[in-house]
């Protein structure tokens, strides 16, 4: 890669964490910007990304600060788009696999994933059954192949980027009962999912996933919580 | 592309049209299979798409009649990841740019239609505001180059493929006042978007995509007219 990238991204987003793993995986050189969601700069909408949402990258155009964007590199939104994008820069890499099929079974992993966070916030945020949580990771854990170390094969894909962060937070925030959910429903489910045997497939990958040198660099369990916490410190149901 | 591909597919379906568009694009060698949506054959979950959705696709394995899958076949389902399974087997064809800037500007546009059907059906199916509709077709015209033919540039991509089925069964059943609003209301907003100033740029790319051979090929304008008139006929608000 010879064209400059900046990432616009901030440690709490699993969406931004997605691409960071992605980077990391593929070595790339490329300046970091944490964005601060609380109190975005007034610059970013303009002139990073109109949605005003982490991640998005700015690629190629002069080397400048990132908090200076400039107009001549290409704005790329949308923590999906990126992940290929990543990928399309890195064809040595086996971040995407070579293979139309195994491409392929990376995609559709990958939209199966996408009924996982609304599963997750409906249980955690709005206090509804867990039961969409579990059935989402059932699907998932039935894509998994038996005696493989990432979702497609034994290579770490995009499909495997593009999870990490989610399963992270779920298990980071059902393992500290962290939710509008009464005392101590959070735990029951964590205990549902990380600890029983209907579920052992599913936990042998995401110590697979969260083992990888790409994810410890680009996750933070203590922020995660602690900014959990304060999210729903106020929010318990009694 | 050596192995044998078979296409799971039905007329009426917008996703699978976007598959056939791209087939016809790469001007690949298929066996095409129509499904019949309100009765679908007993084999096809269980031997072809669990979900039971077209479009699907079985790929390699022995030459089998399509109603006979073969175990052997790769099973592949949703349009998205079969567009870049089409891409991928076909990389000599410009159904995705070679470069990564733009084939994240087309995956970037694809991500953009996907607010487009939810919109669509709140209005044809519910009766509520065309506003989200009209808002969605606003944000993909403001991704649309001025003076180029296509989506992300002068050549045909997945980008074009992924929008075009859904452009051309709005604008039927807004054309023919097909839905539960109330008489007269569907025409009006097909006016207000395929008639007015403010769309022009729409309206010239929707001329654009919609002339392309690969989606004359694939459409059959009186089948969606008379499957979609037939739905509705009922539900008319009065």
């Amino acid at each position: 890669m010879s064209k400059q990238l900046t990432l616009y991204t901030a440690r709490s987003c699993p969406y931004a964490q997605r691409v960071e793993i992605a980077l990391a995986e593929v070595g790339a050189n490329f300046t970091r910007f944490e964005v601060d969601l609380q109190n975005k700069p007034v610059w970013y909408a303009p002139q990073v990304n109109p949605a005003s949402k982490v991640p998005a990258a700015a690629y190629g155009g002069p080397e400048v600060p990132p908090d200076q964007p400039s107009p001549e590199s290409v704005k790329i939104a949308e923590s999906l788009v990126l992940l290929e994008f990543v990928a399309d820069l890195h064809p040595e890499s086996p971040l995407l696999p070579k293979d139309p099929v195994q491409r392929a079974k990376a995609r559709f992993f990958i939209d199966a994933i996408s009924k996982i966070p609304s599963s997750w916030h409906a249980f955690m945020s709005r206090g509804e059954s867990p039961d969409a949580l579990i059935g989402s990771l059932e699907s998932i854990q039935n894509l998994l192949s038996e005696g493989k170390e990432f979702a497609v094969g034994d290579e770490f894909t995009t499909a495997d980027a593009a999870i990490a962060p989610f399963l992270a937070r779920i298990a980071t925030t059902l393992g500290n009962d962290i939710g509008v959910f009464a005392e101590g429903e959070g735990k029951k489910v964590y205990e549902a999912i990380w600890k029983s045997p209907k579920f052992v497939k599913l936990q042998k990958y995401y110590e697979n996933v969260t083992a990888r040198e790409s994810f410890q660099k680009t996750w933070n369990e203590q922020l995660i919580k602690d900014r959990m916490s304060a999210r729903f410190a106020s929010k318990r149901a009694t």
